[in-house]
Formats: structure tokens, C-alpha cells, sequence
């Protein structure tokens, strides 16, 4: 890695926060529910000498807040006690349950609990309260072993919500120190001998000497402070604690379902010190998978960490009456469980939770479904269309009205155009996926009938006279109103845009049939398994039959669009998450389209077509705009499936792709997707990435 | 006035929530619980041409949002659709129940319902449902009568809340269309025929040709829409709504009083619709005896009713346990109940509805009190203290610890250290008016003991030797820990802010012996009384004593300060709003002390001492920090008790003090305190300055 100042969101999970920190200045700290990082000033940092503080550098100088009480004093000083340490003398390590900082004698650790979710409606009440505590440890390690003198260690944060101010939490916490943020953001002390300080700035907190002085309740600062003494190694021991009480969301009601367990900040808080150890623990399980991967080369292990990081930051278990709603909010978008996303992060999902899939599914059905009519081109007549599903539940804790999305408008031929294809195919994936994990005979029984209304849906989709079948996508949903729907990949252009005769869309279309008819098969459906392998059939056929005399495949199929796709290889993860090898085979029933495209990615994974000039990839030969969420898939089935591609070629790859999220603009944002030029321009602070757990077991 | 253009605040009684409007820019809209304006585009304007909408300025043209989503396309175009209208054309009219803005056809009005707030304990539902009701009230009319064609007329706002974005109230209030952000602040059509619209920016919405596409729910701008038709006049009614649900504070639990009838924001936005009417009359009776007091001049009216506004966006009445607790906040600090506010704002309450003074005087007395030792300066030795107050109850919805305000801190001889006097002196100041307006016997005779401890405690700090009192403070607290007590004016020099033997604190002082003299001579406590005498002879033999040659008294009494200081009188408004007008004249009992303070005050009202150069009052002469909210107190002792100015120095000083708030500077932040040279540089955004009450009946 060529630096080691990027953000890394540290999220408990379910909660919608993240404690952020990495890159410089005041670029991190405790955010809940927000769209960035908190760009607070965060203070991390042991006594040098006498009254001078080493700090890792997540902070800006600031100035002087007590002026705007003194104002003819100007308040006090802005001599400043606290030096950033040489970058140079840092070293980090990071791993998705640890983040670990090495300065001087300072060890500085956050430990994310990366594991799986349990289901509310299984688990036992301890294992849920751990899960979902709304809180993340951090330890500090001095070693003064080698001092002949005490050295104040603290660990604090300055406050910027425009609402409440800062406190000490060891007023209303029942044997805690700590710092607090109104009734929402708290860093604890979980071990003996940290004391809680509130003031303006650390100067004056740190030249305090009358320790009454410390609960002054005007400064914007809180420190928790504690002594290294000389000749000893000490561990001081801290909690982030997040909160949000009532009710979190509008357009329904809903809490946090963590609340059931912590009525307040201040019983997490309590909770986190007595249990600190079993919550540092619980990324421990998975960190170990994490390290047994040892053929992931160093930029893939940064990239898979830094995802699954993000990804848990915008996680949210909601209570709705009652029932669990789990929801992946859309990072700085906040849009709620988009569903384009969820068939992403389904591998992630049914790896480490398949509950949250089933949740997600349930809910899209019971509130976030319709049913539309579907329209030809050009044409006003409306045909039969069928069930399908809203692009996302809603925005920022704001639930869409039922059976709508807050993206979704008519008339568009582009961006914020309806999904209603994209989100069928969607659901398809995700339902076959969550079955194959889990075997739920009990919810297959529950949606046998959706499973048919989804095929009559996507049959109406391609043609309303099944003669003219092709297995891809020809019409547009009315609720288009002329326009046309389309893709995941919205903003990109026309090569990935449009939905109608879309490769990828039609590969993924492909997917869902074979993945259908398995299913339909065992259910002993046997004319809509019939009608399911022949729509694969049309499908394959469809694709195949577009290649060029080079074996390029059109980005829409018969539109004479010239760009050229990666994501046309996309689909293919279906059948190989489902199992359905076979139909993966170049000798195999569709042995023709996977040469087709196998061809096709050969083709083009060149430079000036679907690579950058460095090597790293660009999925569309006419875009500049790349999404890293959808290259790690790709990757995937170029390396897994297709093994198409060469593994220095890809080594570059991930170290290009890795180099991007490392630029200083880009490391802000974490984990970002939409990458314009090596910019992160969109999808940033983003879940989507991981889709790179297809590169571990 | 030089300007329309400066924020005023429209705020619903006890909400802590403003409607704040008038400076130019992005630099007012709808606040909760905010130190300062929210910073909101706010928009208000009609159809003028097709396409093309003349607004009040109270708004930037946008950056476009659309492109964080589109990265590829870069969003829409930014063509402005919104002109502002040119400064000259727009007239505006303030009092402190209506604020009317003119421009073109267009009339558009915020009525702030100044009015007798109920007493929970003694009011009837539906008249605490209507005082309460978190919204303020709008009235746009538009004079199409000219016009061959139908107009549109919109008001709307751009929500920057970190945490939640904007929808539509439609979705979930019943029968209100509205515009929402989050659960907490709204904009509610209370007319038939608005309909709302959300999307990144106006143009967007305002282009839109497909209606389903004004539920868009990802952009943060809201706009209410009405047609006003070719031909006709017509009035469109809105009210703001605020709403903040759940547990309010930390510290203490508590939650805002109105959550009792209003359980959300949708149910404060169908009240506003049903009661439009009754909401929109709450502030006439308050208006009519504003506009009878012929008397004022133009700055004056315009102090007063800016100061007015400005009051009620800090006040908040809670619930606790359920039992009411009136809050005022302390404008940009959100400092609560600050006491040393309370006694100049105690003239405001007792006239309006002297229970918040009881309330606040008991939550003081059962939270906030202490008893502490007391020093004499130099000296380690401890003697007996008493009763006495807090600074403060808690900051930002946080309440401080019992016993304890967050502001006062140990061992300091300047800002942030004790107020022990100076809070003493406010309880009794507060405590007297409101028992003189009241004739509250239950109340007497339930603090009879407190009144007691009081006059000990007061006793204690002048000397524990009765031989060698002066009737002024001597002693410092203990909780100062060696460091000096201070005044309210804590940020000016030692004039004001040395408390031991300051000539405003030892005038405040002697009017407190006057009061207290009386109340005991009531409760037939001659003893008492007789001691009360004898300390406010002694005080005034004290201050009439440290007279100079020229007569003019020091700021300290006997410390050889140079100061000159107009606060010198403020203790003469205690007999004054006691009704013990005898204690006033030169020629009575206390007819020394008289002449001495309208020497004195005569003496420093020149340029050079307490006057600037145009005539503006300078409250210490050794200080370019002067307090308005005390000016128009002074003013006012002036005027009426000592009649000792020319109505033309004053109505010449009124000016200059209306023209400081009004810079483009001072007017974003609607009514401040401390202007130091011309520039409003603390106490911003501040409730303090209804001490002009005292200028009408």
C-alpha cells in the first residue's frame, strides 16, 4: 500500500454507524446515519514530554471556541499541546476485524465485528445483544517500560452535531467514564483508571490542573485521560458507543432493533465495559477465514477489508411492530436495501447471514412490490406485464409509500428511469440463492406462487406472443410512461444503461433461467421447467448469435451500439452460485455462449477497449466511469469460471484497482464504486464491494 | 430602518425552534434546537413570465445535485428558474406578532403568536393545545386580478439536516400536502389547491411536466405549489411545523411539553390545517398593545419587536416526570435558564405570564441550589456561606448535574468562574416580582424559609462580622477556590466583572434590602426586616460614599478602578417593579443614594466616558463591549425613574443602536447582545433584549 492515511469505516453491525478514521485531518470520527464520514477531530495520542502530546494526525488545529464567550479576551491561548507524529514513524495494518496502528510506543487497535448477524427470530437474546450492541472496541497499548517518567495517554473526540453538545457521560452512566455527544455518540472507558474531561480544546483540557474544572459542560471537546505509568506497559480499554432512541424512521415506523436490548446510550456504554472482551472478540472467527486466503495477493486483501468495512457501515436493523426489517443503506446515497445492490452483496450475505436475504426478500414482496403492464417501443399499447419489484425501500430512514421507490420517475430514457426488469432478475437471484444456502424448504412452500408470477413476468417481458421469444428483455414497464427502463449501471452510458436488449441484462436474464428451471424441476413443475430452459435456450442463442467477426459481443444486443462490456460475463455467477456447474462447461448444454463469452472478455480485456493503459479494468469500452463493486465479480468469473485471464495481468489489476481507493480525494471515502478516471465520483462510503467475498471460501 | 434585509426570528412558544427569515441568501429557514439561523434556501415567489419566478432573496442558486447520482451526465442543467426580485421593490413591515413582506403582487406574511404562554398546571386543553402547537403561520397573497393568465405560486425550502432528507407530508399526514424534513420540521399547505413537490432543486420541479415525478424522493429540495387563476385574488395559508418526539434531553429525561397533544410532526400539521384560523390570531392581542404605545420611536419599535422574536426562539417548555419546566435558552450559547438572563427577562414573563418565573425559581431552588462557604480575598480561611444558585441548568438540552451549571469553574478571577452573588441577587430580584405580580400567597408561604436563607446568605458574603458590613459584597465563594467571583457581564473588564464590591452588583444589591425589607415587614418579621434596612443604608451610605469630586461613583467601589459604568443604576429597577416608588426619590428615605446614581449617570453619558462618539450607549468606559439588553434597561431607568436625559440624546442613541443591528453582519443574527465597536460579537441569536418590555405598558 502506498500510504497509510485512508478512512476505514468501524461499524457495528446494524446500527448505520461508523467510526471512521484513517485519513488525515478532521476526517473521521463517530457518524450515525450520515451520508460521509463525521469530519470530527479525533485525539490519539500519549505524553511525549511534559505537557506535549504525540498525536496520530486525525485532527485540525483548531481555533479558539471560548472567543465566542470572552469576546474581549479573545479567550485563551491557541498554543497547542498536541503534535501530529511524523508520518513516517506510523505503521498500520488492517484486516476487516482489526485495524491496528503502530507510533512510537503507542499500539492503537479497533476491532469491527465482522460475523455473522444472527436471525431475531432465532437467537437467543445474549448472542443477539452481543451481535447487535451498537458499539466497537478500541484498546491503546503504551509501553513506558523504558520511561522514568508518567505519561498521560488519551483518547477523545470534538463534537460537531448542529443540535446537541458535548458532556460527560459519568453523570448518568452507572460506572463509566466516558464522552459524550448528546443521546447519541459516546466513546467509554472500559478500563480502570480513565478519567472524562469536557473543555474547549485539549490545551485547555490537558493544562487543567483542578480536576472540578473537568466537567466544564461549554467545550465542544472530550478527552478520556489516563497515566502509563513509568516502567510499565499498559492497555487502556474504550467503547464507541452509538444510539439512536425511539422511533428512526418516518414513512413507517420503525426503532432500531438493538433497542429492545439498550434503551439508551448509557446502557450500551455500561454494556460494552462489562462484556468488553467478548465484543472484541467477535470479529475473531472471521478474520481467521480472512487470513487462511493466503492466495489473495496484498491490493485484493486491502480491497476485500476496506469493502466488508463499508458494507457495515451502512447496515441497519430496524423493528417494525415487531419484525425484524434488515436494511443496506446505499452509502452516501443512504437509498435503503436498492436492489441492485442486494444482488450483489447476496454473496456476501448468504456467506455470513442468509436471514438477511430471506428479510429482504419478504419485505420487497410484502410493501415494495407491483404489478405493471409492459409496452414495445415507440408503441402506447399495453401488454401484460407481470410482478416485480421497486429499485430500493426508501432514503435517509424515510420509507417510500408502498409499492414505490424514491429514485424511480416516468418518462425517462435515462438516469432515475425505472429498474423494473433489473429488479425482477434481481429478486430471482437473490431467492435462488438464499434457497440454495439455506435449503428453507418452509419459505420455498410460502413463495412457490411468486416464483410463477416472477416467470410469467419476465416471459411478458421479452413477448407477450411466445413465438417471439428471444430470452432477453424487449419491452419497457408502463411505468415508464414512453420511456425507457433502465440497468443498475444508470450512469453510465447506453452501453450499460439501457435495459432493453441489454447484454449484460441479458446474461444475467440467462442466469435466472437455468437457475429456474433447477428449481422448478425439484418442485415438479416440469412445462415451467420446460418453458425455463427454453427461454435459456432463446437466451444463449440471443447473445451468441450477436458476436462480431472478431467474437465480440454488442453492448445492446441488435442496436448497433459499438461499445464493448465487461459485465456481459456477469450473469454467469448465477449458475455457479447455485451449484449448476454444468451449465457453466464450454462442452456443456450451453457450451456455446460460454465460449461466446469467454471469446468475448478475451476480446476485450485490451487496452483502449476494456482496460485502462495501466491494465486496470474499465467496464465499458465508452465509458470512462468503472465500478469496482462489479470488476471484483467480474474478476471472479474471469478467474474462477472462465479462467480466461493471466495472473500477472490481474495482480496489476488489483494493484491499479487498489491504488484508486488510495489516491488522498479518494481515501476519504473508504470504500468507494463509481470510478471516473481514477476519481471516486460516485457510490462513495459505499457497500456494494463486497462482492470480493467470492474471492475467499 | 436602513434595511429590510435582516433575520427575524418566528417562533412557536416553548418549542426551541424558529422560523428564521430576512437576511439575503441561504441565511435563514426552519430551525430546531440550533444555535444559530438554520442556513436554508428558502423560497418564496409567483410565475412572472411563464417558466420564470420572481422570489424574495432569501436563497442561492444551488449546485446540482443530480450529478453526485448521474456522474457521467453531470446532472440536469443549472438554469436558474428563480429571479430574485430587485431590493427596491420589496418593502417589509415588522411588529412582534406580524412580519409583511411586499413585492409586486405578491404579499407575504409570518404571524408569531406573542401571547400569554398558559400555565400547564392551571390551563385547559384546548387553550395549552393552541399556545403550544409547534407551527407558525403563513399567509401568501397573490393580486392576479391584472393578469390574463394563471400564475404559480410557490414557497418551499432546501433541507441541509446531516442525518435525514426531504419528502413529502402527503404520504403520511392525513388530508395535509406538505413538504418534510425528517420527522421534525415541515411545511404544511393549510389551503386547498397547494400540492407538494420534492427534487434536487426548484427548476427541476418546477419544469416537470409528469406530476407522479414530484414524488421524486431523493432530491432535498420541497416546494408547495398554487395556482393563482387569471383574474382573481388569492391567499394561500401554510404553517411551519417543528416537532422533536421522544426523550428531548440528557442529564435530566425530559421531553418537549407539546409531545403531550402532539404525538408527531404529521399531527402538528393537521392541526395547523383545522385550526389555521385560531393560530394565526394567537399573536393580535399582543400586537394591539404594541401598537398602542404611541410613545416609541421607529428603533425602538423595531428593538422591541426584533428583541421580542428573538426571545421566543429560545424558549422551550418540557415536561419532567410529568411536570412542567420552562427553559430559556441562551440564543447562541443554549446555555438553560441562565439566571443571570433570567432577572432581566423576568420584566418580559412577569408581564406576560409571571408562572414561567415561578417555575423557573423553583426548578432553581430544587436542582440548582447550593450552599457553599465564603473567603475573603488573600485568605484561606472558609466562613459561613448560605443558599445560593447556579450560573445555569445544563447547555444544549443537557442538564448539568444537580447543584451544578456548566458554565462555573474553580480558581479563575475572569470569564467561566462562579457567579454566586450575582444569581443570589437574581433570585430575589425574580422571586419579589413575581410574588409583587402575582400576590402568589401559596407560593410565599411555601418559600418563606428559602426567603430566609436568602437574606443570610446575602449577610454572609457582605460579612460575618455584623460590625463590619457595608451593605456590599466582600466575600467570595469557596466554590471559587481561591479565584473571584464575577457578574453576568463576565466577558467585559474588571468594571463589570469583578463582582466584590462592584457598583452594579452592590446597587442590585441595595435594591434587594429595599425589597426584602418589604416582604418581611409583610410576613411580620421585624427583625428581619429591620436587618434588611439597615444592609441597604449601609449599601447606599457605601456607594453615595465612593463618589468622586465630580461626583461620579468607580466601578469598584474602593479598589482605585478607574471605570465609569452606566449598569451603576440597574438595581433601581427592583423598587421600581416592586412598586416601592418611595425608595426612588430624591427626596426620600434612600434620597442620597438618588441623587448620587443621577449624578453619576449624568456625569458618564458624555463621549469619552459612556457614550460613543455618535451617541451610542458604551455600558463601561473602559470597555468597546456594550450589552443592548442592559442599554435599553439603563435606557429606561433614564427615562423613567431618574428622568435625567434629553429625548433627543435618546431617540439619537436609539438610532444608533437599531443601525447596529442592522449591518449586513449583525441583522443575520437576528437580536444580539454584546456589540463591541459596531459588530455583534457574542450573545448572537439571543433572548435577553426584552428588557425593552419595560418601554410599553
Amino acid at each position: 500500500m502506498t500510504t497509510v492515511f485512508y478512512n476505514t469505516q468501524h461499524a457495528p453491525i446494524g446500527s448505520f454507524a461508523s467510526f471512521t478514521l484513517g485519513a488525515k485531518g478532521n476526517k473521521g470520527g463517530l457518524g450515525l446515519e450520515l451520508a460521509k464520514p463525521a469530519d470530527q477531530n479525533v485525539y490519539v495520542g500519549f505524553e511525549e514530554s511534559p505537557g506535549r502530546f504525540a498525536c496520530l494526525p486525525f485532527f485540525e488545529q483548531s481555533s479558539d471556541e471560548a472567543a465566542r464567550f470572552d469576546v474581549e479576551a479573545g479567550g485563551g491561548t491557541s498554543r497547542s499541546v498536541l503534535v501530529p507524529v511524523a508520518d513516517k514513524t506510523i505503521s498500520r495494518s488492517l484486516s476487516p476485524g482489526l485495524d491496528v496502528w503502530n507510533f512510537g510506543p503507542v499500539s492503537f487497535t479497533i476491532h469491527t465485528p465482522v460475523m455473522a448477524a444472527p436471525d431475531p427470530d432465532v437467537a437467543k437474546e445474549p448472542d443477539l445483544k452481543l451481535a447487535y450492541a451498537p458499539t466497537v472496541t478500541v484498546e491503546i497499548t503504551v509501553d513506558n517500560r523504558g520511561g522514568d517518567r508518567d505519561r498521560r495517554v488519551i483518547f477523545g473526540f470534538q463534537s460537531n452535531d448542529p443540535y446537541r453538545g458535548m458532556r460527560r457521560l459519568d453523570e448518568t452512566a452507572d460506572g463509566v467514564a466516558g464522552i459524550a455527544c448528546g443521546d447519541f455518540l459516546a466513546l467509554a472507558g472500559c478500563s480502570p483508571g480513565l478519567a472524562s474531561a469536557n473543555g474547549f480544546n485539549p490545551q485547555e483540557i490537558l493544562d487543567e490542573r483542578d480536576a472540578f474544572n473537568h466537567s466544564f459542560g461549554i467545550g465542544s471537546t472530550g478527552l478520556l485521560i489516563g497515566v502509563a505509568p513509568a516502567g510499565k506497559r499498559v492497555t487502556f480499554r474504550y467503547a464507541a458507543c452509538f444510539h439512536r432512541a425511539g422511533q428512526a424512521t418516518t414513512g413507517m415506523d420503525s426503532r432500531y432493533f438493538y433497542t429492545r436490548f439498550f434503551p439508551s446510550l448509557e446502557s450500551v456504554a455500561e454494556f460494552a465495559k462489562q462484556n468488553y472482551s467478548a465484543l472484541k472478540r467477535r470479529g475473531d472467527a472471521f478474520d481467521r477465514r480472512f487470513h487462511k486466503a493466503t492466495d489473495l495477493n496484498p491490493a485484493q486483501r486491502f480491497m476485500l477489508a476496506q469493502a466488508i468495512h463499508s458494507y457495515y457501515g451502512s447496515t441497519e436493523l430496524l423493528e417494525v411492530g415487531g419484525h425484524p426489517l434488515w436494511i443496506v443503506n446505499e452509502g452516501e446515497y443512504r437509498m435503503m436495501n436498492t436492489f441492485d445492490l442486494m444482488a450483489d452483496q447476496v454473496f456476501f450475505e448468504a456467506s455470513l447471514n442468509p436471514w438477511t436475504v430471506r428479510n429482504e426478500l419478504d419485505w420487497y414482496l410484502k410493501r415494495y412490490s407491483y404489478t405493471d403492464r409492459a409496452r414495445i417501443p415507440g408503441s402506447p399499447i399495453e401488454y401484460p406485464g407481470g410482478l416485480t419489484f421497486t429499485h430500493d425501500m426508501g432514503i435517509a430512514n424515510h420509507f417510500a409509500r408502498p409499492g414505490f421507490s424514491v429514485y424511480e420517475k416516468a418518462g425517462l430514457d435515462g438516469c432515475f428511469s425505472h429498474m423494473s426488469h433489473e429488479e425482477l432478475v434481481n429478486w430471482v437471484i437473490c431467492a435462488l440463492i438464499y434457497l440454495h444456502k439455506t435449503k428453507d424448504q418452509k419459505w420455498l412452500r410460502k413463495t412457490k406462487p411468486v416464483f410463477r408470477q416472477v416467470l410469467t413476468s419476465l416471459l411478458n417481458r421479452d413477448h407477450h406472443d411466445p413465438a417471439q421469444r428471444d430470452g432477453v428483455m424487449s419491452l419497457d414497464s408502463s411505468r415508464c410512461a414512453g420511456g425507457s427502463e433502465i440497468t443498475t449501471y444508470d450512469s453510465l452510458d447506453v452501453s450499460l444503461g439501457q435495459a432493453r436488449n441489454n447484454l449484460y441484462l441479458a446474461v444475467k436474464c440467462w442466469g435466472c433461467y437455468v437457475g429456474l428451471e433447477a428449481l422448478f424441476k425439484k418442485l415438479g413443475e416440469t412445462s415451467r421447467a420446460a418453458t425455463c430452459r427454453d427461454q435459456a435456450h432463446r437466451a444463449a442463442a440471443t447473445i451468441g448469435g450477436a458476436a462480431d467477426r472478431k467474437g465480440l459481443l454488442p453492448a445492446i444486443l441488435g442496436e448497433n451500439v459499438i461499445s464493448r462490456i465487461i459485465p456481459a460475463v456477469e450473469g454467469l455467477i448465477i449458475p455457479h452460485a447455485l451449484g449448476l456447474k454444468s451449465a457453466l462447461t464450454e462442452r456443456g448444454e450451453y457450451g456455446a455462449l460460454i465460449v461466446a463469452l469467454k471469446r468475448h472478455l478475451r476480446g476485450v480485456l485490451k487496452p483502449g477497449v476494456c482496460l485502462f493503459p495501466d491494465g486496470a479494468w474499465k467496464i465499458s469500452s465508452t465509458s470512462s466511469n468503472t465500478w469496482l463493486s462489479k470488476v471484483y465479480l467480474c474478476q471472479f468469473i474471469a478467474r474462477e469460471i472462465l479462467a480466461c485471464v493471466s495472473e500477472k495481468a490481474m495482480k496489476t489489476a488489483d494493484e491499479r484497482h487498489a491504488a484508486w481507493l488510495l489516491t488522498e480525494e479518494n481515501a476519504y471515502w473508504a470504500w468507494s464504486d463509481q470510478i471516473v478516471s481514477g476519481v471516486a465520483k460516485g457510490s462513495k462510503y459505499y457497500p456494494r464491494g463486497v462482492t470480493a467475498i467470492l474471492w475467499i471460501k
